[in-house]
Order: structure tokens, then sequence, then C-alpha cells
């Protein structure tokens, strides 16, 4: 029954779709636009993307579910929808975490004065209309009239600007604001209309949106929301394997992550009471595979070593090739990528946080790749270390994201109880990154867990479930689901890898500048996790080292805040072009020393 | 019931549509690609576009109908497709008069050999792959082999193209040729595949399509097609106001001209064993109209005095943007048109028939407008005449385009009995331009006709038909379709109006040069009608000025020849611009003499 298809209700958010007949349920949810968190990218090995069937008929459980799933869960009917296979009509129902939850979003970040200098410039004409004794075309028109702006070089311009100019001429009587690109013509408006940019940081998680009036330089309305391609794969690496796949699915995760950019630009221009139509520029910034996704580039060397970019130079590309809404002749700018794990947004990170000549600096990106940079002298070493999605939550027993009902602090009383702060002082559902964080070095310093980060039984609160030592982090009864939320064995593995793989990274790097931690002058932790993590414990865990804390700044989102920079000043673009090629790349894996600084790392 | 469809069979191509209740026929058929003609563009004006409902019901006829259709074909329940509005599923036959039949096409042409420079080069890379200790950018790779190449200047490309570049490397394990226009990368192939160009004639009745290697100047395949623009107006006046009634209107005209010409170019490519995909390069002329129906630049201006093009510059666009399947990062040349109704085809037909400097030369372009040109020294003189469809064998009583069965010679025997050839050599069913041309030299020589077009009653073959004078060509009993083919007073008139407009426009060209016919070295007559008429009936009807027969040229399709040779050489564009540079535009409508002009040139 090849072109047989079912109707699946999806509830609880009320969605009908159809599936191919031998579709699972995960391909169609993607396919109609609905995201689930699958972390693994569909390969059936994360068990995130967990459904409930309601009614219907389905194919029997895989041996991947049964391996994923947990005895109550097998009980309770649930299902991979990556393995779950309809074969009638059916309903199905989607547990919260299942679907990417509104999350904490750190869109902020310390905003650096810079002088305007944008690239899209105003300029207002005055003409006389055609008549029989005048017959020079629009563009003859309109160029003579721009020959001492230009300096009598030709206006160039796409057709689609070319097509909005014949109109807006008539439309305006004559009377124009052009907006030009060097001699390039970006749009054609009323006299007077403000010209806009767009700032993107396009973070594998969430998406950092700024809309900017770029003769003011104001920031006229700023927005996060979260990445659609999550539900294609959480980390970067699922979803390139995802991308791989088929053209198909590499066109969806541009497209998915361009409609949400466009619905989310659309919304801020409203509240600027402005028209994307307006937006003249845009820059954009992101890890190099999100910048390789939304670029349409191919991400095949990407997923293998020796992990090269298809381009690593500065990109200018037309917003409408890319399917952004704006001006006709508008332009997205992507910083250079440094290497195929150190993207452009580090480079606007590092551009957004430099300082002055002579300063030592370490700036670290946290994320489930973190990018790591030394600044000495001349010298700039970059690197990035897979530090994993146990910061945001995954791979953790009780883990969540940064969501309302997260628990974000921990202290350890004498009495060994745990007492939490949670997001939206709501019930404790779960740990977020900060408060796993917190919670390790909470155990460690009061010696329930030692330092190879085993749990001491007999210690307060330390139980043993199905034969593995847990520490009770919550008692079910004061939880918001009526479940225990425990720290496991494992959770405290998952912490000292990441937080070992982090500072394995910031030694190297300390090698290669031939400097110790003593001699660096500023510590900057920027990205969402950076902002929110506590660094009293971040340095007893040993993720950074024991330098006084005032030498630490949480820059917030510096990416985005560098974004902005080089939208509101060409001399910030050539500053970021600058650092990126003064970036040497140090592969960690093939560095001699790595392995065995990140075992050392991994102790508490 | 806004949302009712009906399924509508068309006969007899078998083609079965969907309508919407309350759309017309033509409507239906046109959104569903069926070509119907449709002279005026849907405004029930000219009933070009007859259809025989078969079965299901209708709306009553409407007062156009009732004016349009004769009583033989209101009896037989004949409907115009613009006022027929299905009210039930229906069954509908169209006449093959109302279907945009094959015709015979002019595509060949007198061809300059030019020099080859092309715009695009080859360019062969054989590249080291990445390793773990060169972890340099595709790009990167690619730019650092063409240093000596690009002598420094960075490699440009459209995504698209920087995309193949990355799938193409690995596929050819790093061994490619490159095209590259200047530093722009155009596309990436396996080592050795040819490069290939496209020129493209695009007559408002017809394109001219061709194929040609870029290395070896050969054209490799040529084809003539039908313009699918025809089914939404005859001409470029109602194709101008048919897309001025919407801009999904104008949309569809370019979407479905660039239909037929992705096609034409896909079938020419395997003609020569090759893909469209190696198209590199694409020259396209046309008339201003065609120009900016191709290009999705505004009409609305050319639908009114004082008639300026949106734009006349020469245009280089991306072949992606205009739909264009090609080369990803191919563009497409567009010479500079002269006026709003003097476009780039003119330009190319003059690059294509210059001669050396100081030969006195007049290009005639015969179509529904005819261009003209005088060339006198370092003068050049272009105007563009309203010379009406009859040389299409439209508003001719049995007219009809040059299709088999069209009588394209006549003879006027001693005993005043035509002696007719056709296309093909089949029973005449219509007359085509050339025929209907000859016709009229042969009547006004015998004496059928007098000066003024009046046909003289009691002349052999003259009769009276419904008070109307008319003259039997062929007898019922000879033709294809067992009815009489008639020369009427309204045909003669037509021809007057045509041909006197054509002389005009040459007169006030002359008269504008300061010189005379006789002072005139060469009449160059281009376009698929002056290629199929007989010049000794031209200048008998005074449609040419009576100067020996030997002076004049009949050269083809000049346009698509120009096409070809700025596809070949970029001298030959640079060139190109400057005849558009020098040409004065002659407005004729406000050229004082014009009127009197005119009227004296109609007579015969």
């Amino acid at each position: 029954m090849p072109d047989k298809k079912f109707l699946i209700d999806l509830e609880p958010i009320g969605r009908r779709i159809e599936v191919q007949a031998g579709a699972s349920l995960l391909e169609a949810a993607q396919q109609a636009g609905v995201d689930l968190v699958a972390a693994c990218g569909g390969m059936g090995i994360c068990g995130t993307c967990r459904v409930r069937p309601v009614r219907g008929e389905f194919n029997p459980l895989t041996p991947g579910e049964e391996e994923q799933l947990d005895a109550a869960q097998l009980a309770s009917g649930s299902r991979l929808a990556c393995q779950a296979v309809p074969r009638s009509d059916a309903r199905v129902e989607i547990p919260p975490e299942s679907l990417p939850a509104p999350q904490k979003m750190q869109i902020d970040g310390r905003q650096a004065v810079v002088a305007l200098q944008p690239a899209v410039r105003a300029v207002d004409l005055a003409l006389e209309p055609p008549e029989l004794h005048d017959l020079r075309s629009d563009l003859s028109r309109v160029q003579d009239a721009l020959l001492p702006e230009l300096q009598g070089a030709p206006l160039q311009g796409d057709l689609a600007a070319l097509e909005q100019l014949s109109m807006e001429l008539r439309q305006n009587q004559w009377n124009v604001r052009l907006a030009l690109k060097d001699s390039r013509l970006v749009g054609t408006f009323a006299r007077g209309t403000p010209l806009l940019g767009l700032a993107v940081d396009l973070g594998s998680t969430k998406l950092a949106v700024y809309v900017v009036n770029l003769e003011s330089g104001a920031t006229l309305a700023q927005s996060g929301v979260m990445n659609p391609q999550i539900s294609y794969g959480e980390d970067v690496v699922n979803r390139i394997a995802f991308a791989n796949r088929g053209e198909g699915n590499r066109r969806m995760l541009q497209e998915r992550v361009m409609e949400v950019l466009n619905g989310t630009a659309a919304g801020l221009c409203a509240r600027a009471d402005a028209d994307p139509d307006q937006i003249v520029e845009a820059v954009v910034v992101g890890n190099t595979a999100m910048h390789h996704f939304f670029t349409h580039l191919p991400v095949v060397q990407l997923g293998a070593a020796p992990y090269v970019a298809a381009v690593s130079q500065p990109l200018e590309v037309r917003a409408a090739e890319l399917g952004l809404k704006a001006a006709p002749g508008a332009q997205v700018y992507l910083p250079a990528n440094i290497a195929g794990y150190v993207g452009g947004d580090h480079t606007a990170a590092l551009l957004a946080t430099r300082s002055f000549p002579g300063q030592r600096r370490v700036l670290v990106d946290i994320g489930t790749n973190t990018e790591i940079s030394l600044v000495s002298g001349d010298e700039l070493y970059s690197c990035s270390t897979a530090s994993g999605p146990a910061f945001e939550g995954a791979h953790i027993h009780d883990g969540m994201r940064a969501a309302p009902g997260a628990i974000e602090r921990v202290r350890l009383q004498r009495d060994g109880v745990a007492q939490v702060w949670t997001i939206g002082g709501m019930a404790p559902v779960g740990i977020c990154g900060s408060g796993i964080l917190q919670a390790v070095a909470e155990l460690r310093s009061a010696g329930v867990i030692d330092h190879r980060g085993t749990l001491q039984k007999g210690a307060p609160g330390v139980r043993s479930t199905d034969g593995k030592a847990e520490f009770l982090l919550v008692a079910a009864a004061q939880t918001g689901h009526g479940r225990d939320v425990v720290v496991t064995r494992r959770d405290v593995n998952e912490i000292q890898l990441a937080k070992g793989a982090i500072r394995a990274g910031i030694e190297i790097m300390l090698q290669k500048g031939g400097i110790t931690a003593a001699d660096v002058d500023e510590w900057v932790i920027a990205g969402a996790f950076g902002t929110y993590l506590d660094l009293g414990s971040a340095v007893q865990v040993g993720m950074f080292p024991d330098v006084p804390l005032n030498r630490f700044h949480q820059v917030g989102n510096a990416a985005g805040m560098g974004a902005k920079q080089m939208l509101l000043s060409l001399a910030e673009r050539r500053e970021a072009t600058r650092l990126a090629g003064r970036a040497h790349y140090v592969e960690l894996t093939v560095e001699p020393g790595f392995t065995d600084e990140f075992m050392k790392d991994m102790y508490l």
C-alpha cells in the first residue's frame, strides 16, 4: 500500500497530521512542522522522542524501544516517535518533555559602543516624471540623479530591486528614498522611511534576533526563540547526520530555521512600527555547522575527520537567495569561520569582547561544543572541545533545559539536606545545567562524592536504587510531578566529562601561549549557560582554574553583540576578519598532550 | 458556492482541467497551462478564443459573444472561452484555429564570424585533499590554487555555486573544471566538461533558441518554439494590459515563457549530449515588453504614453533569479533597449547586420510592431511603427499563421483566376502574411483593386457577399475545409494600414538622415515575415521604396544571430551597447510630418 496515508491527531497540541504508510511518527511530525525533541536525530538511540499512542494500530515494539524505555513507560504503552510506524489512523499524546520547552533565553550582552558606519546608506531623491520629450528609462533617470552620489559609477541592482524601483517611483510621485550599498540599489521607499538592520545569533538551541535602526544605532526590538532544528537532532553532530541522510533533510533544516527567523523578524518589526521590507542589511553569526545549514552549504565534510569547512571566508549573500524576507536587494553578512568547529559566532564573540592591546584574555563560550580562545599579545589561539549537552540538562537523570521549574541553584545544608531554587520559583520538576554543576560542587565539598566522582555509601542523602548509588536532591512530596529528583553517579560522570573537556581545552591554550592561568588578565565567559553558572562552583569542580573570581566576566550573548557591531560598522567587519585571520586553530584531537590532560581534568 | 470546482475535458487535446466556480474557461485553461489564442488578452472583444461546449451547463451568452460570433457559430453552440463560465462538469471542443498552431519558424540568419571572447572561461584544477595538517576550507583551497589565474583577487560566488563546488570537489576526487566569469565562480564540473552558452531571441510569437559550444563557437543545436504568452494576448499591447490586471498575471507571463525556454533548452542540450547544468552563460534578446516580462520588470509604464522602459541599460542577471536552469552561477545578459518600443532585439539585429563604416543602411524588422533604423555615417535613427498583426495572418478574413495549409504565394492568371501555393503543399485552408501581401499586389497590378484599395465591381473573381465586395481566391471545392478562401475589402485595408505604417516610418527615418531612398546602399529586411515576403510585391504595394531589388537583403533572424554574437564575444556586447547608445530614438506619434506621410503611404 505505497500510497496509503493515515491521519494522526497529536495531543495536547491539537495538530492533525498525515502519515505516509511506512513512515515513522517522527518523520511525519517533522514534515508537518511539529517540533519534537530528537536528540539523536531519529536513530532510535537516545529515547528523547517519547510519545504515547492513545488510539490506533502501530508496528510492534522495536529492540531499540525495549532498550530505551523503562518498565513503567513500556507498561503505559509509550513508544519512541522515531520507531513507531502507524498502521491506521491514530491519536498520539506528546509528553511535555518531548516538546522543545519554552526556555530561559540569554540574548542580552555587554554592548560595546561603535562609531556608526553601516554598509547601507539612505539617499533621498526628487525627480521629474518622464514626458514625451524626456523618454529616459526609469533606471537612467535615477542614475543621472545619482551621478554626484555615485561619482559616475553605474547604479547596479538585482532585478527585484529594479522592479521595486519602477513601482515605488510612481507610487511616491517620483519622490523616493533609496537604500544604497556602494553603487548597488538595495531598496526604494517613501522619503524619510527609516532603514533597519537585522542581527542574528544563530545558536544550536536558540536564535537571538535584534532589529536595529541603522541611522541611530538603536536596538528597536529583540527576541530569543527556540531553534526549530532541535526536532532534527539536539546537537550539531546529530543534525549533520540528519542532513547527510538526504538532500531534502538539508533543505528542511534551512527552511525551518528561515521560517522561524522570518516570523520573529516580522514580529520585531511590527513592535518597532516597521515592515520587514525596511530591513536593508543583516548580519548572521553561528557555529560553522549552523552557518552551513543556513547557507545551504554541504556539511558532509563537517561530519567526518578532518572536519573542514566548505567556506571559511566572510560571506555576503543575497537575502533573497536564502529566503530571508527583507528589502529586495538586501544582503546578509556572515563573518569568517575559524575552523570546522569554531565558527563565525566565536569570531563575533572575540570581536565583542576584545580589549586593549597587551591585555591577556581567555574567552570561553560554553555549549555542546565549547569554543575557547586565548589572546596573548599578538597571538590568538582557538580550539573547540566536545563538552556535551550536560549543561543543557541532557543526559542527566532528572535533567531539563533552563525552563520554569528547573532547579538552578543548590545548597547542601549541614544535615546533608539540599536546599534548591528553581526558575520561576515553581515546585521543582528537574535540574538544569547551572543546578547540576552547583549540586556536584556542593556534594564534593561536603565529601558526599570523592575526587573520582564516586558517591560515598552511607553519606547523608545517598541511597541505592536498583543497586546503583544516587543522591536524593528533592523528595517526591516536594516536587511538581510527585517523583524524586536525584543526582546519580552517572550524572556526576557527565559533569566530570563536560568540565574536564573545557578545562583541558583551556590548559592546551595556555600551553600554546606559553603562559599560566595566573598570567591571564581577564577570563571572559560567554553564552547563556556561562551567564547563569555559579563561578565559585565552576572553579571548585575544576572547570576553570583557581584564579581570583574578579578576573572572570560573564558577558552574556557576546556573539549577538558582535553581530550587532558588524551590522552598525564596516570597520567592525574588517576587525572581525582580522581576528579570524589571526586565529591559530588548534585541533585538540591530534594535540599530543590533550588526552592525558583531559583524564587528569576529570577529577573533582 | 465559492469553493466549488468543476472538471472540464478539453478536446481534441484530451486535457482534463479544474475550474473554480465563477471562473471563465479561458482563465481555467491558462491556469492549467493550456494555450488558447486570445488576441485581446481575454477582454471579449476579439473573438479568437472560440470553443464549442459539447456537454455541461454554462452561463447564458454574453452581449460580447453575440457581437463576435456569427450566425453559424451561434447555431453550432460556439462560445468565447473568455466569456463562457461553466456551471457543471463539462466537455469542450477547441477548434484548431483557437490553438496556437505549429508554425513555420525562421530561426536561421546570416551569421557573422566573430573572434571568440566569451564571458566565461574554463580552468582545470588538480588539488590535494584536506588532511589533519591542512584544514583549509574548500573555498580557501581553491582560492589558493587560483592565485595566479585571478592575480590575487578573491574568488566570488553565489551560494549555489559554492555549494556545488564543495560537492563536485569530492565527487571528482579534487580534479575539477571551474567555469569562471572574471573572478566569479559560475560552475564546477568534472575535468574536460564542455562549457555551453544559450542564445535566445524572445519574439512575441516565437522563441528562437540556440545552444552553443563556448570554446569552439559552434552552434550545437537550435530550435524554434511558440511563445506560450500568446494565450494571454496575441500582441504585446494586449499582454501588457493582461499583465497590468494583476501581479499574478505578470508572474504567470514570466513563468510560462521560462517553462517553455527551460524545456526547449533541455531538449537541445540532450541533442548535444549535454546537460543544462553546462550552460554557463546566456544572452536573451527581445522587444522591450518581452524583455520586461522576462525580467519581472513592471510594464505599467509601457502601456500608456509616454511609453518609457523601466530599464534601458544592458543587464546582467543571475539565471537563478529568473528561474532559468543553468550552472548555479550562470548569468543572463540582456543588451540595451533603445526605447519603450525599440528593444534589445533590435539592438542585436543592428549588431548582426552592421557593415563597414560609410555604408548607408536601413534595417527593417517586421512584426506587429516594426522597428526601423537608418544608419548613415555616424548617425543612427530608430523608430517603431504599429504595423499590426496582419502579416501574422490576424485580422484577415481567412488569415492564419504560416502553418501547413497556409497560402504563401499567389499569382493572378490572365483569366482572373488565382493560382496559389501553400506551405507543405497541402490543400489551402487560409492565407498567411506573405500570401495576402502578394495577393494584394497581384490584385492591384491586374486592376482588380484601385489605388484606394477598393475592389472593382465586375472585375473577374469579385463578388458581393452580404452586400460586401470580396475576391474569391480559392473556391470551396479546392480548399482543405470545404469553405471558400476570399480576400475582402477589409483585408486589403488591413494590408494598406500595415504597409503604410512601415513605409511612413521609413520615410521619416530618411528625412531625419537628410537622404533619399536612392542614397541607401543596403536595405536589410529582418524577421520571419521579412524572410518569406516577396520583395517585388512589397515594392509594388509601396511598403518599400522603389529601388533596385538587389539592394534588399533578407537576413532572417538577425536578432537571434546578434544574440549568438554577444554570447561568443564580449567585444560584440560592447559594440551593441555603443550602437544602442548612438541611436536617436524618434517617437513617430509626436513627429509633425508622420500623420500626413502615413495617410499618403496607405495608397496602393
